[in-house]
């Protein structure tokens, strides 16, 4: 296992928002081949922080950030690319050897917006 | 023209950032028969308001709003709501006779996850 997804939402305090993404989570774990992590960029745990620390113990060398996010704002241009490089710093010093890398947010991804454009069109003409 | 759909994002000062969710405008309008806006929360023209005078020139009675947003936080709970509210009264007192209806953010169907493990999937596994 040397690979893995890390699926990162914003975080909140309140368990009715994360649902959905928990949800995402469950169905893609059945899904994927590729190892699977949820984490939160800020308020709510599992953070990035704890998220690779958690990879990195499981022997994973490699991992890629996918931002659940619909745009890049100021958390993916600045927050986000800063806790990254922080982490790899520190994995990089420590020998772990964990190298996380980051995507673009999944409302940049074509096949998104397509999936995105399947799911509305079904429910609006119920 | 009766019905219509209005797709409710954040909305940010920065074209980078809602160039996603003209996207999907984009590819929604050649897909639905509904007719479609796209409006934002704050921030961005054009607003909620704006989007429910246009429809309600246009003669559409009746508008259902699908926040894209992955989760329920206190934007959808309490702020929207709140706007919703005040433009339904405001289109009563009128008698523009324009309803706006809330719907659940988008992220909550179970059709937009199954849509989104399908596209995380596809590209996880290329």
């Amino acid at each position: 296992m040397t690979r893995a997804l890390i699926l990162l939402a914003h975080g909140s305090s309140d368990a009715h928002w994360r649902a959905p993404f928990e949800a995402l989570e469950a169905a893609l774990k059945k899904r994927l081949n590729t190892p699977l992590a949820l984490a939160y960029m800020e308020i709510s745990e599992p953070s990035l922080e704890t998220t690779a620390a958690a990879l990195a113990e499981q022997g994973v060398k490699q991992a890629e950030i996918l931002p659940l996010f619909f745009a890049a704002g100021r958390h993916l241009r600045k927050d986000v690319p800063a806790q990254v490089a922080a982490l790899n710093a520190a994995y990089d010093t420590s020998n772990a050897g964990l190298t996380l890398t980051l995507l673009p947010p999944v409302g940049q991804h074509p096949a998104f917006i397509d999936a995105l454009a399947t799911a509305i069109t079904e429910q609006a003409e119920r």
